[in-house]
């Protein structure tokens, strides 16, 4: 036996002990590694380094680890390792690193907010607004529809259910999404895009959110678009006109309808007006 | 001079001479340190205490930390002063802590991702279609649509454009949105919107992308929609129908208005078919 394989043999045995960090493979090659109890931050590093050098053996393509943020003195070691930032939320960050020599297949991090505007109109051409104690219109006096966020994984349509909800105590059900509009860098670089949505009222006693809304009431359509901001602000303008020309059955958005994939249930939004001879007794409507 | 003013004396002097973290004002009563050059972790976490002393004392709300990932060492230094994760990507993370005792008003992380499919059908009425090198289409001799990613800031008029023009060589002209669909958790717990698009083709000549694409081709509307992957996804068969219904002029989706507000333009999606009448001189109609 020569001198380096005797060597090599020494190398070997000594990997053969070595521990790695435990991880799950995902769907596309790649590992995931879920940090779940303290570690010691040198030990942490060596069995990264060793985990690594094993997954680049095995023809592994993009590692993730996911630290909770109460381990945020491992996150120096990674990013040692080479790792990048991928996305964080509150309590946790992401972490990952291509292996392979080929392009970066990761997918990006979500790039975009989604929120609603709810116009709400009762059957005395009266529309639902309501004056917010924070933000840009607090303190102005201007009346305005309930607008809110749609949160992760929750519908469009359910997002605007809710905020309307929540903003005025209002119960509603949904009509249709009669525009959206999109932004750039309002939030960082982040994106944003506003759907409009039309909504149907089910009930009429008006009890506003005490921590959100100062004020909420129905208001006269003439007297909501007479305001000085709307009559600034054509397109605020233009799409009230928009909601008032749909009430009168002369506009279609897009609504709802509930398809089912293999994997899961989703919500395609569509002129079902134009659309409806085209579906089968296949396609669901909710 | 009694001992305990005698000590608030030494105590207001020594406080003149602490060094604070540069920050710059936010527009919503908060603060923000970005860290451009290194620090001793001690240093740091000793000048991030006394400034939020001093920002609490100024009534200051969210303070934001943007990390470089480069010093990465000084996260569990922040995490250490009740700092959260916001979101983060690839080369900093934003780290934020709210001051006040009233409810937080911190705006929510990016919580989806956008893309796009395109539908574009040439004057043969064929449709230009790709077979993908990655994915789970990849070998399965499918023929299916563009899609893509919308990237941050991009509008998704022109992401369709870009995609089709990467993945196949093709000009093609913004139509219309004929549908979207909403779909969650396909991501982390990020959620997804897919605009489906129709596009003018303005080339016919296909150049296919090398990374990505396996091949590109025009083909015949009737041998797209005869594929069995088709015929077994309920929703993109109904979806190729409603396309070849805009063709004929049966079907209105959204296409786009640019508005532009004080601080900047902005594209609203509508249905411009049913709401021309309602635009003004003031509106743009690109």
């Amino acid at each position: 036996m020569s001198a380096s394989s005797a060597l090599l043999d020494e190398e070997v045995r000594y990997k053969g002990t070595i521990e790695l960090l435990k991880a799950v493979e995902d769907q596309h090659g790649g590992v995931i590694i879920n940090i779940e109890e303290p570690m010691d931050s040198y030990d942490f590093a060596s069995m990264l380094q060793d985990s690594l050098s094993q997954w680049r053996t095995q023809g592994k393509k993009g590692v993730w680890i996911k630290l909770p943020r109460k381990y945020s003195y491992l996150v120096a070691s990674a990013v040692e390792a080479g790792f990048k930032y991928h996305h964080a939320e509150p309590d946790y960050l992401m972490l990952v690193y291509w292996i392979p020599n080929t392009p970066n297949t990761i997918p990006a991090n979500a790039s975009h907010r989604i929120s609603i505007g709810a116009f709400v109109v009762n059957n005395n051409k009266e529309v639902l607004v309501v004056q917010e104690k924070n933000g840009r219109f607090s303190g102005k006096g201007i009346w305005k529809l309930p607008t809110g966020a749609v949160d992760e994984g929750e519908d469009v349509c359910d997002a605007a259910i809710r905020e309307v909800k929540e903003e005025t105590g209002i119960d509603t059900e949904f009509v249709e999404i009669l525009a959206f509009r999109e932004r750039h860098k309002c939030f960082f670089q982040k994106s944003e895009i506003l759907f409009i949505c039309m909504l149907q009222p089910r009930s009429f006693n008006i009890q506003s959110q005490v921590s959100e809304i100062e004020d909420a009431k129905w208001m006269a359509i003439e007297d909501y678009v007479a305001q000085p901001f709307l009559q600034q602000n054509e397109l605020f303008d233009f799409l009230t006109k928009v909601g008032l020309s749909k009430l009168k059955g002369k506009y279609s958005g897009f609504s709802t309808l509930l398809t089912s994939t293999s994997s899961c249930k989703s919500h395609v939004y569509i002129n079902k007006n134009d659309s409806a001879h085209l579906l089968t007794s296949k396609h669901h409507q909710p």
